[in-house]
């Protein structure tokens, strides 16, 4: 890979029992799936083995693909106090992880995710997916989580490529 | 150290700007502290160099002290989801840091953890201060966040030396 020329991006949806990860690289027009999958933890697992599979997990992908950044999706709405300290017990993980690595964090609302995929910011998820499964030429299926994360990247590197005075700012 | 009759906790009052340590030991019914501070962030800070730093402190302690567990506050109320959400990625990164290390993590509601130190689940900072300077008979006054860790730390130990039936299970 000429990594002068491609951006290589790790987009994670993150969630404390099933972590979506896209690993995606842009080189001019042209888009490629490195990777996608999901990193599981039953449900018995304890709170703390199950951050530190998620944490070792991402640590993993980023040794395996060295992307240039990580984006993650924001949290604007949780159901109650519990529901947004787990879930921001497992964003704090995957951003450690980014942050040791010694790569940026960038995140995108989810409405705005939607908005880059479809033009539609109240877009569905099967929506996504198909736009997703087109923009990178996939012919199987991705699950949920893993479609997330990549239209999270998807959307860092649409995002990223503008003129760098709108460009975001890393967490 | 008697490390079959010691046992030796690290209380942690977790914040994202100002993280309370506290390190004690109890053999029989001696009680010892081994170190107390805090690890601060610049406000500046980006909130993933915050995450990192966090970490490898709360990781440099672990490693320096070899504590038998890590005794947490728990979070049962807060402001708004994004306090929620960033009180949640402080804690995920100290938890995820002990797990690493093979520690158990205890949980403690704040009202339990005044009501151990004081007997009055209300008490104010300045009180609960004051019995950890008494227990641990202390010259020195630790500063809030620290008082804090220590004040964890002593209320698991204190409730972990009881029979075994009714001890607390990790998280």
């Amino acid at each position: 890979m000429d990594t002068k020329a491609a951006c290589r991006v790790l987009g994670v949806d993150t969630s404390l029992r099933s972590t979506g990860i896209g690993v995606v690289e842009a080189e001019g027009s042209a888009l490629r799936v490195l990777d996608f999958g999901r990193i599981v933890n039953a449900p018995k697992l304890p709170l703390s083995r199950c951050l530190e599979s998620l944490q070792s997990g991402v640590g993993d992908v980023i040794a395996k693909y060295s992307p240039h950044s990580v984006a993650i999706e924001g949290v604007f709405f949780c159901k109650n106090v519990r529901t947004a300290v787990t879930l921001g017990e497992a964003r704090g993980v995957v951003i450690a992880a980014a942050a040791r690595a010694g790569l940026s964090v960038f995140e995108y609302a989810p409405r705005r995710v939607k908005q880059a995929m479809t033009s539609n910011g109240a877009a569905g998820k099967e929506q996504v997916r198909r736009m997703v499964m087109t923009l990178l030429h996939m012919t199987s299926e991705p699950q949920e989580d893993a479609s997330d994360a990549l239209a999270i990247a998807l959307c860092h590197l649409n995002n990223f490529r503008r003129i760098a005075a709108i460009r975001p700012e890393p967490i």
